[in-house]
């Protein structure tokens, strides 16, 4: 849920992203979510976005609405040499524009290949043809150049297209969409991120309260499974000092309500406070997964540099597992279960004996669909944090399906972990 | 990359996806790549796709467009209570519509809170507001019930509202929105697909050959970090056996010319390949993972009922980890490095061993960004799998990010367990 910011003032952009493997399912609309976070995060709203496939009057219909309704039109997707690549010539169509052969482009590509000793592939001409009456923008990490139209003067519209491969559409939407847009802002922008974890989106909102006294500044509610709920302010007005102090005023009045819940301000994930707090003590992690299976060891070692931090991972899924690894009694898995409290707590007393570690999590439970009963039911989760002062275990009743259910439990254990650090700082 | 089938008879479809938190970044659009997928694995196309924001003027825009072209139109997002959810009213009104309060529907909602202990929270009488001349879509894992027009005879056009939680959702799309459309189809359908491991895309093609020679059935390559290379074969025609036996003839020169590559015909990812077999064999499995840190062992949890197969994973992300649970020698470490073919050869042996299973896996390498030399640059692993026949160790050389190594990584050791089930078949 979000409240819903006023941008009037601000530029209306449009997204156009092409490709066929997008409408069939085959390939995930990465770019659409990478670069309606780039615009968020400088500032701007992404107001519409659309996908057509490769198919020139679908195309076209799109550009020509978009054209009509937007300061700015970005275009991903369909920028190479096979014939499915229809972007280059709809655009130069759209514009009433024809395709030149530009030596100076066929150069750099050519120089591209040159470069990692390869030879320029048949039929790379046709990415030297070019409209002529718009700027190329230059792709560091590809052959296709950017097509770019700034037509206008007062009533400025842009239309950017850019390759659909996403290291090649990033590094030029950063280095030339976001100043071109960036370049027509009449007011100073400012936002800030605020993470937590624990606490739900309404409950967060009941706390939190009417976010219209914020004004200027707008709030927005951002949940995530995995993540927890972050909240996102944006700032606008004529002076950078007016709307950092504002920005910095609602920081400090959204603390003193739910500060107990805020894990970082800013964009990291839980994982990496949690180990960068560990890395401060000198402290090292090890976790014990039954029914995550694995997720949070990954949580923790997708971090670069985590190596410093986290020493192992149990992952013991067969009752044996735990009895051998970890030292679980087998006279409580018979008369508990493997899904109970006794179990959890032993599993993380384990796993912090077993490692050496300062700090041990684990988790144990039912994440489903089957293995449910009346008693323990789908989703049930005991999750431990061990650590020299003892052990603790908290129940969780989740209501999912395996997934979320899954990753719940991860969050939860992140959670619980974040929780003791605090309570032993 | 592909091969672009031709659908002039089938229905024009579009999706229109309605939430702020797309366009802001905060959420993927998750539901538009599985509603492609469903609907492309159902035989239908989507042809246009967009999101728009909760803005009761862009959807109504939206919905008239897409009503104007396409034979059925899909919307997600916007059911739910609160005042930012705007699909309800702004369909109703495009309809000239209107809500009224549906006793029936508000008793449904009321049982669904009853049976879970649960109170009716204030505001949800405004879900039982529904369009008069809609009929309800039943959800079977939420309170919002979906919305669905059908609207003249021979120029029939249908316009499906769902909500935008992925799990109510799928349900909805799958037991009504699909039927719904099958009804509409004057032309059987008929799909395979082939999974491969252990070869890329252009090879494969290579292998395969044009395409062009398998008329009518269209042959789709999508390829998949995580899963390999998949082969979609579509067939169309006015009697079943007709397309089936094209599929099957498909099939069978595919089979001829990549056999080899063919991990299943049919739509199981590789980790439950080797489940099934496993299982199959009543065979134990146990991995140990060094740069991929638990992602493996997470692949063959997710898979409910893995536990009959997956006994454990040892995550020995320190040297210590390798050797007080792996028994890895501290020479070998020392004298060839963790990310080494000794080291993985003794990583696999040693959770053999450590877990009594019958087959292990192991992946030591560098994931990167850093942790790199000239000797050992970032994207180096080493991969082994033991059995009771004894252990093999494959190297790698990944180029991409510390992502996409460890995801290559993952498939690779699954592509290494899967052929040594073939060998000792």
């Amino acid at each position: 849920m979000l409240f819903a910011p006023c941008f009037v003032s601000e530029l209306n952009l449009e997204l156009i992203t092409v490709g066929d493997e997008i409408l069939l399912g085959g390939t995930f609309n990465t770019n659409e979510h990478w670069i309606a976070n780039k615009l968020a995060a400088a500032g701007f709203r992404l107001r519409w976005a659309s996908v057509v496939g490769d198919h020139v009057s679908d195309l076209r219909h799109q550009l020509r609405r978009a054209w009509n309704r937007a300061d700015a039109v970005i275009v991903t997707g369909g920028l190479g040499p096979t014939h499915d690549d229809i972007t280059r010539p709809v655009v130069a169509s759209f514009f009433q524009d024809e395709l030149v052969f530009r030596p100076d482009l066929m150069d750099s590509i050519r120089q591209r290949f040159e470069a990692r000793g390869l030879k320029v592939p048949p039929g790379t001409e046709a990415m030297a043809m070019f409209p002529s009456a718009a700027e190329p923008i230059p792709n560091r990490h590809g052959s296709a150049p950017g097509i770019y139209y700034r037509i206008g003067e007062r009533d400025l519209k842009e239309m950017f297209a850019l390759p659909g491969v996403p290291v090649e559409m990033r590094g030029m939407f950063e280095s030339f969409v976001i100043p071109k847009l960036t370049a027509r802002r009449t007011t100073w922008f400012g936002s800030r991120i605020i993470r937590t974890a624990g606490i739900g989106e309404s409950q967060l909102s009941a706390l939190i309260g009417d976010p219209a006294g914020f004004a200027p500044v707008t709030l927005a509610y951002l949940p995530s499974i995995d993540y927890g709920v972050a909240l996102r302010l944006d700032g606008r007005g004529d002076r950078r000092e007016e709307v950092e102090a504002a920005l910095d005023a609602v920081v400090a009045a959204i603390q003193s309500r739910i500060g107990v819940y805020i894990y970082t301000y800013g964009d990291q994930p839980l994982e990496v406070v949690i180990l960068d707090e560990m890395r401060r003590r000198r402290w090292r992690l090890a976790v014990a997964e039954s029914c995550t299976g694995g997720m949070l060891s990954a949580r923790f070692t997708d971090v670069p540099g985590a190596s410093d931090v986290f020493d192992r991972g149990y992952i013991v899924y067969s009752n044996e597992a735990k009895v051998q690894e970890l030292g679980v009694e087998l006279e409580v898995l018979e008369r508990e279960g493997a899904v109970s409290e006794a179990a959890a707590q032993q599993m993380a007393q384990g796993a912090l004996r077993g490692s050496g570690a300062d700090l041990a999590a684990s988790i144990t439970g039912i994440a489903g669909p089957g293995g449910g009963s009346d008693l323990k039911p789908v989703g049930l989760v005991f999750i431990g944090v061990a650590d020299r002062g003892g052990a603790t275990v908290q129940r969780f009743q989740f209501a999912g399906d395996r997934d979320s259910n899954r990753r719940r439990s991860v969050m939860a254990a992140l959670t619980l972990l974040w929780r003791r650090l605090r309570e032993t700082r």
